[in-house]
Protein backbone atom coordinates (compact mmCIF):
# COMPACT_ATOMS: atom_id res chain seq x y z
CA UNK A 1 0.00 0.00 0.00
CA UNK A 2 1.33 3.40 -0.95
CA UNK A 3 0.08 6.40 0.70
CA UNK A 4 1.42 9.92 1.48
CA UNK A 5 1.55 9.32 5.44
CA UNK A 6 5.38 9.74 5.44
CA UNK A 7 8.70 9.13 3.65
CA UNK A 8 12.03 8.52 4.94
CA UNK A 9 15.23 9.57 3.07
CA UNK A 10 19.44 9.12 4.09
CA UNK A 11 22.50 8.36 3.34
CA UNK A 12 22.78 5.79 6.18
CA UNK A 13 21.45 2.39 7.58
CA UNK A 14 18.20 2.09 9.62
CA UNK A 15 17.20 -1.16 12.15
CA UNK A 16 13.19 -1.51 11.31
CA UNK A 17 11.09 -3.02 13.34
CA UNK A 18 7.49 -3.52 11.57
CA UNK A 19 4.43 -4.98 12.99
CA UNK A 20 2.37 -6.61 9.95
CA UNK A 21 -1.23 -7.75 10.45
CA UNK A 22 -0.60 -11.61 9.39
CA UNK A 23 2.37 -12.97 10.39
CA UNK A 24 4.21 -15.05 7.28
CA UNK A 25 5.38 -18.13 9.28
CA UNK A 26 3.68 -20.00 12.16
CA UNK A 27 5.31 -21.15 15.11
CA UNK A 28 2.93 -24.68 15.28
CA UNK A 29 5.37 -27.32 14.73
CA UNK A 30 8.33 -24.83 16.39
CA UNK A 31 7.16 -24.58 20.05
CA UNK A 32 6.11 -27.26 21.84
CA UNK A 33 4.40 -27.19 25.30
CA UNK A 34 7.19 -26.49 28.08
CA UNK A 35 9.63 -26.78 25.84
CA UNK A 36 11.81 -23.50 23.70
CA UNK A 37 13.10 -23.78 20.57
CA UNK A 38 16.37 -21.48 19.12
CA UNK A 39 16.72 -20.95 15.75
CA UNK A 40 19.82 -18.79 14.67
CA UNK A 41 20.45 -17.35 11.47
CA UNK A 42 24.43 -16.65 10.82
CA UNK A 43 25.56 -13.43 9.36
CA UNK A 44 25.40 -13.77 6.05
CA UNK A 45 22.55 -16.60 5.41
CA UNK A 46 20.26 -14.41 4.15
CA UNK A 47 20.88 -12.78 1.11
CA UNK A 48 19.99 -8.77 0.80
CA UNK A 49 17.39 -7.37 -1.08
CA UNK A 50 17.18 -4.55 -3.72
CA UNK A 51 14.58 -2.16 -2.56
CA UNK A 52 11.86 -2.58 -5.12
CA UNK A 53 11.02 0.71 -7.36
CA UNK A 54 7.66 0.51 -6.13
CA UNK A 55 8.82 1.31 -2.65
CA UNK A 56 11.92 3.84 -3.09
CA UNK A 57 13.75 6.01 -5.27
CA UNK A 58 17.53 5.34 -5.56
CA UNK A 59 19.54 2.54 -4.35
CA UNK A 60 18.38 0.63 -1.08
CA UNK A 61 19.76 -2.55 0.02
CA UNK A 62 17.85 -4.36 2.41
CA UNK A 63 18.94 -6.79 4.65
CA UNK A 64 16.11 -9.06 6.02
CA UNK A 65 16.85 -9.92 9.61
CA UNK A 66 13.77 -11.39 11.54
CA UNK A 67 10.45 -12.56 9.72
CA UNK A 68 7.20 -12.68 12.17
CA UNK A 69 6.37 -15.98 13.39
CA UNK A 70 3.03 -16.12 14.68
CA UNK A 71 1.66 -15.05 17.22
CA UNK A 72 3.78 -12.47 17.38
CA UNK A 73 3.68 -9.72 14.37
CA UNK A 74 7.00 -7.90 14.16
CA UNK A 75 9.53 -8.30 11.57
CA UNK A 76 13.29 -6.92 11.39
CA UNK A 77 15.29 -5.47 8.54
CA UNK A 78 18.28 -3.69 7.99
CA UNK A 79 17.89 -0.81 5.63
CA UNK A 80 20.73 0.81 3.80
CA UNK A 81 20.50 4.22 1.53
CA UNK A 82 22.67 5.14 -0.59
CA UNK A 83 23.04 8.84 -0.71
CA UNK A 84 20.01 10.56 -1.99
CA UNK A 85 17.81 7.13 -1.65
CA UNK A 86 14.04 7.77 0.17
CA UNK A 87 11.41 6.00 0.63
CA UNK A 88 7.77 6.85 -1.48
CA UNK A 89 4.98 8.29 0.81
CA UNK A 90 3.51 5.55 2.59
CA UNK A 91 1.84 4.04 6.02
CA UNK A 92 1.96 1.14 7.94
CA UNK A 93 -1.18 -1.12 9.01
CA UNK A 94 -0.11 -1.70 12.42
CA UNK A 95 2.89 1.07 12.88
CA UNK A 96 7.07 0.79 12.38
CA UNK A 97 9.88 1.56 14.30
CA UNK A 98 13.12 3.14 12.58
CA UNK A 99 16.77 2.67 14.75
CA UNK A 100 19.37 5.09 12.69
CA UNK A 101 22.18 2.56 13.11
CA UNK A 102 24.70 4.68 10.59
CA UNK A 103 25.03 7.66 8.72
CA UNK A 104 22.28 10.39 8.58
CA UNK A 105 18.35 10.52 6.96
CA UNK A 106 15.63 12.61 7.03
CA UNK A 107 11.70 11.66 8.07
CA UNK A 108 8.66 13.44 7.14
CA UNK A 109 4.82 12.77 7.89
CA UNK A 110 2.58 14.67 5.38
CA UNK A 111 2.25 18.03 5.99
CA UNK A 112 4.90 17.80 8.80
CA UNK A 113 8.20 19.43 9.39
CA UNK A 114 11.59 17.72 7.80
CA UNK A 115 13.35 15.71 10.91
CA UNK A 116 16.96 15.34 10.76
CA UNK A 117 18.10 11.43 12.21
CA UNK A 118 21.04 10.58 13.41
CA UNK A 119 22.45 7.21 14.53
CA UNK A 120 20.98 6.15 17.74
CA UNK A 121 18.13 8.24 17.39
CA UNK A 122 14.64 5.87 17.46
CA UNK A 123 11.67 7.01 15.21
CA UNK A 124 8.18 5.26 15.64
CA UNK A 125 5.24 5.81 13.42
CA UNK A 126 1.82 5.05 14.45
CA UNK A 127 -0.28 3.03 11.72
CA UNK A 128 -2.16 4.73 9.69
CA UNK A 129 -5.33 3.78 6.93
CA UNK A 130 -5.42 6.77 4.15
CA UNK A 131 -3.66 6.03 0.89
CA UNK A 132 -2.48 8.76 -2.08
CA UNK A 133 0.54 9.40 -3.69
CA UNK A 134 3.30 12.61 -3.37
CA UNK A 135 6.34 13.89 -4.44
CA UNK A 136 8.93 13.23 -1.97
CA UNK A 137 11.16 15.68 -0.35
CA UNK A 138 14.54 16.84 -2.96
CA UNK A 139 17.87 15.79 -1.95
CA UNK A 140 19.48 18.87 -0.90
CA UNK B 1 9.62 -15.37 35.21
CA UNK B 2 12.46 -17.02 35.87
CA UNK B 3 12.17 -20.74 34.33
CA UNK B 4 15.35 -22.86 32.80
CA UNK B 5 14.13 -22.64 29.26
CA UNK B 6 17.12 -20.90 27.88
CA UNK B 7 20.88 -18.69 28.89
CA UNK B 8 22.90 -15.97 27.03
CA UNK B 9 26.40 -15.02 28.09
CA UNK B 10 28.57 -12.91 26.37
CA UNK B 11 30.94 -9.50 25.90
CA UNK B 12 29.06 -8.05 23.29
CA UNK B 13 25.75 -6.12 22.71
CA UNK B 14 22.74 -7.55 21.33
CA UNK B 15 19.48 -5.80 19.80
CA UNK B 16 16.70 -7.46 21.62
CA UNK B 17 12.87 -7.61 19.91
CA UNK B 18 10.87 -9.20 22.33
CA UNK B 19 7.11 -9.48 22.43
CA UNK B 20 5.02 -8.90 25.07
CA UNK B 21 1.34 -10.14 25.93
CA UNK B 22 0.65 -7.17 26.87
CA UNK B 23 1.74 -3.66 25.62
CA UNK B 24 2.66 -1.01 28.02
CA UNK B 25 1.66 2.01 26.20
CA UNK B 26 -1.58 2.52 23.90
CA UNK B 27 -2.01 3.94 20.51
CA UNK B 28 -4.97 5.51 22.05
CA UNK B 29 -4.73 9.63 21.66
CA UNK B 30 -1.74 9.26 18.90
CA UNK B 31 -3.09 8.11 15.65
CA UNK B 32 -6.05 8.97 13.87
CA UNK B 33 -8.02 7.92 11.15
CA UNK B 34 -6.49 8.72 7.94
CA UNK B 35 -3.60 10.56 10.07
CA UNK B 36 -0.15 8.85 10.78
CA UNK B 37 2.41 10.30 13.97
CA UNK B 38 5.80 10.33 14.00
CA UNK B 39 7.46 10.45 17.51
CA UNK B 40 11.52 10.68 17.66
CA UNK B 41 13.61 9.92 20.83
CA UNK B 42 17.29 11.00 20.15
CA UNK B 43 20.36 9.38 21.08
CA UNK B 44 20.49 9.64 24.54
CA UNK B 45 16.96 10.61 25.40
CA UNK B 46 16.10 7.34 27.27
CA UNK B 47 18.58 6.90 30.25
CA UNK B 48 20.42 3.27 30.60
CA UNK B 49 19.03 0.66 32.77
CA UNK B 50 21.40 -1.88 34.82
CA UNK B 51 20.33 -5.48 34.32
CA UNK B 52 18.16 -6.24 37.43
CA UNK B 53 20.38 -8.75 39.21
CA UNK B 54 16.96 -11.10 39.37
CA UNK B 55 17.25 -11.47 35.43
CA UNK B 56 21.49 -11.14 34.72
CA UNK B 57 24.39 -12.26 36.68
CA UNK B 58 27.57 -10.13 36.49
CA UNK B 59 27.56 -6.37 34.61
CA UNK B 60 24.84 -5.63 31.98
CA UNK B 61 23.36 -2.51 30.69
CA UNK B 62 19.99 -2.07 29.02
CA UNK B 63 19.25 0.71 26.78
CA UNK B 64 15.88 0.62 25.85
CA UNK B 65 14.77 1.43 22.34
CA UNK B 66 11.13 1.44 22.22
CA UNK B 67 8.53 0.42 24.22
CA UNK B 68 5.58 -1.69 22.54
CA UNK B 69 2.34 0.71 21.71
CA UNK B 70 -0.62 -1.50 20.60
CA UNK B 71 -1.66 -3.12 19.04
CA UNK B 72 1.95 -3.96 18.49
CA UNK B 73 3.52 -6.10 21.41
CA UNK B 74 7.60 -5.38 20.14
CA UNK B 75 9.33 -4.18 22.63
CA UNK B 76 13.54 -3.32 21.38
CA UNK B 77 16.59 -2.62 23.60
CA UNK B 78 19.74 -2.81 23.05
CA UNK B 79 21.26 -5.12 25.62
CA UNK B 80 25.35 -5.47 26.64
CA UNK B 81 27.01 -7.64 28.29
CA UNK B 82 30.51 -7.24 30.05
CA UNK B 83 32.91 -10.21 29.76
CA UNK B 84 31.77 -13.33 31.52
CA UNK B 85 27.92 -11.25 32.40
CA UNK B 86 24.96 -14.04 31.32
CA UNK B 87 21.35 -13.99 32.25
CA UNK B 88 19.24 -16.39 34.04
CA UNK B 89 17.79 -19.24 32.50
CA UNK B 90 14.67 -17.94 31.41
CA UNK B 91 11.80 -18.03 28.80
CA UNK B 92 9.46 -15.45 27.28
CA UNK B 93 5.69 -15.82 26.57
CA UNK B 94 5.50 -14.77 23.56
CA UNK B 95 8.87 -15.38 21.54
CA UNK B 96 12.19 -12.90 21.44
CA UNK B 97 14.74 -12.23 18.43
CA UNK B 98 18.40 -11.28 19.39
CA UNK B 99 20.52 -9.35 16.64
CA UNK B 100 24.34 -9.72 17.64
CA UNK B 101 25.46 -6.35 17.02
CA UNK B 102 28.93 -6.30 18.85
CA UNK B 103 31.74 -8.57 20.50
CA UNK B 104 30.98 -12.21 20.85
CA UNK B 105 27.99 -14.16 22.93
CA UNK B 106 26.90 -17.98 23.92
CA UNK B 107 22.94 -19.04 23.86
CA UNK B 108 21.93 -22.25 24.97
CA UNK B 109 18.19 -23.68 25.46
CA UNK B 110 17.83 -26.29 28.37
CA UNK B 111 19.43 -29.81 27.48
CA UNK B 112 20.61 -27.95 23.86
CA UNK B 113 24.49 -27.51 22.44
CA UNK B 114 26.24 -23.92 23.62
CA UNK B 115 25.76 -21.92 20.33
CA UNK B 116 28.69 -18.99 19.58
CA UNK B 117 27.45 -16.37 18.62
CA UNK B 118 29.04 -13.58 16.07
CA UNK B 119 28.13 -9.98 15.28
CA UNK B 120 25.39 -10.23 11.98
CA UNK B 121 24.01 -13.21 13.59
CA UNK B 122 20.23 -13.15 14.45
CA UNK B 123 18.91 -15.66 17.18
CA UNK B 124 14.77 -16.00 17.54
CA UNK B 125 13.61 -18.05 20.55
CA UNK B 126 10.31 -19.53 20.56
CA UNK B 127 7.68 -18.65 23.04
CA UNK B 128 7.46 -21.31 26.73
CA UNK B 129 5.62 -21.73 29.50
CA UNK B 130 7.65 -23.76 31.96
CA UNK B 131 8.97 -22.51 35.02
CA UNK B 132 11.85 -23.29 36.58
CA UNK B 133 15.71 -22.46 38.01
CA UNK B 134 19.01 -23.51 37.28
CA UNK B 135 22.57 -23.02 37.09
CA UNK B 136 23.77 -20.97 34.58
CA UNK B 137 27.21 -22.26 32.10
CA UNK B 138 30.29 -21.15 33.74
CA UNK B 139 32.21 -18.79 31.95
CA UNK B 140 35.32 -20.41 29.83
Amino acid sequence: MISRRRVIAGAGSFAVVSASRSATMSETGVSKQGSQSMQIKRSGDQPSQKGPEAWFTGQVRIDPLHTAVAPAHANVASVTFEPGARTAWHTHPLSQTLIVTAGAGRAQTWGGPIEELRPGDVVWFSRARSTGTARAPRRR
